[in-house]
């Protein structure tokens, strides 16, 4: 048996705890834009994801109630560009500390320990010690709802960086990359669990 | 160290296998809609997550060069309307079958053993056998690349249905749902080895 939902009726709050609890699992994209007074933001979206390998091209979205932090919204749209760094088990604790609320002041790389690169073909900070960085142009901004309660950021992939040791030629070892995902709530998972299915002729 | 790759240079297919192998793991976006001639369409897209609980929104995308299938765009434009369903372990195989190429005569539900349910607000099939169903209604398509080599497809959720074991009021019990992710090429991964990290105050 299964129980109905009309979202309409259950308001956002269990909108949340409903869509967040059963679309997993979803990819971290930690994002990385740069203020106008140059200083560093970094925050991890888990409404993210690729959706299209030509053009490359990623999403990340942020809502206006919700308590994860919206300035990479902000400053990815003013500054036309932003970073996505791949989150590791390596920098699982560190991805987690950025996702506190900051002020426009702190630096959210010095507070975690990073060490920010800027990129090479934008101006913005990527995470050294992640295991991929992704360097991306803004090519739309998404507004969902009326206020808009919602931006979605569309972002055109222009250069990838890989850790050597993640790749064999353009192969990516998902072992030595170590990705985490995330569930509902506070949990994560890792990505050691797999299995094969073999694609149908 | 790492290694950089302008996606320019390296073309499509490198740009597929870096970013489906880095940005991971990918939830499963199983998406049923209905062919004019009435007949039932389901293929499996990664290219998809939750996007807004603030309209409850949900995007999957489908390029034109890949081979997955991509008539599910075509349909869920045409009409307006389209479910997502969620692949559990118990479905795994049954997802992948449907993966495969079809033509506009098959019906991917019959060919896989699954059962069609009509949506309640939308005229669109979703799978009984998933733990959890999204109707949506399309409200906007946004095309990416010249062709469009790449459409995705913006949906918000109207209704969710969910298998009553695997919620505790709204809370989803992750380990009754049993969702699998995308990683890379042919491999999935379980959402068993999860782990909690307490968000920063």
């Amino acid at each position: 048996m299964k129980s109905s939902f009309r979202l309409g009726e259950t308001g956002s709050r269990d909108a949340y705890k409903l869509l967040s609890g059963l679309v997993v699992p979803r990819p971290i994209g930690w994002i990385g834009t740069r203020r106008a007074n140059g200083s560093f933001n970094l925050a991890p979206f888990s409404f993210f994801n690729v959706v299209s390998t030509n053009p490359p091209t990623v999403i990340f979205s942020g809502g206006r109630h919700s308590d994860r932090p919206k300035d990479s919204v902000t400053l990815a749209e003013m500054a036309g560009e932003f970073t996505v760094n791949i989150v590791s088990e390596a920098v699982a604790e560190a991805m987690n500390v950025t996702a506190g609320s900051f002020t426009a002041e702190d630096d959210e790389f010095e507070i975690a320990g990073l060490t920010p690169v800027i990129g090479s073909v934008v101006d913005a900070p990527m995470v050294d010690e992640s295991p991929a960085n992704l360097e991306c142009r803004v090519v739309e901004i998404l507004d969902l709802g009326s206020l808009p309660t919602t931006r979605v950021v569309v972002g055109e992939v222009e250069v990838i960086h890989v850790r050597d040791d993640v790749l064999d030629g353009t192969r990516v070892d998902s072992d030595a990359l170590a990705a985490i995902g995330r569930m509902a709530g506070n949990t994560y998972i890792h990505t050691r669990d797999r299995f094969e299915l073999n694609r149908p002729g």
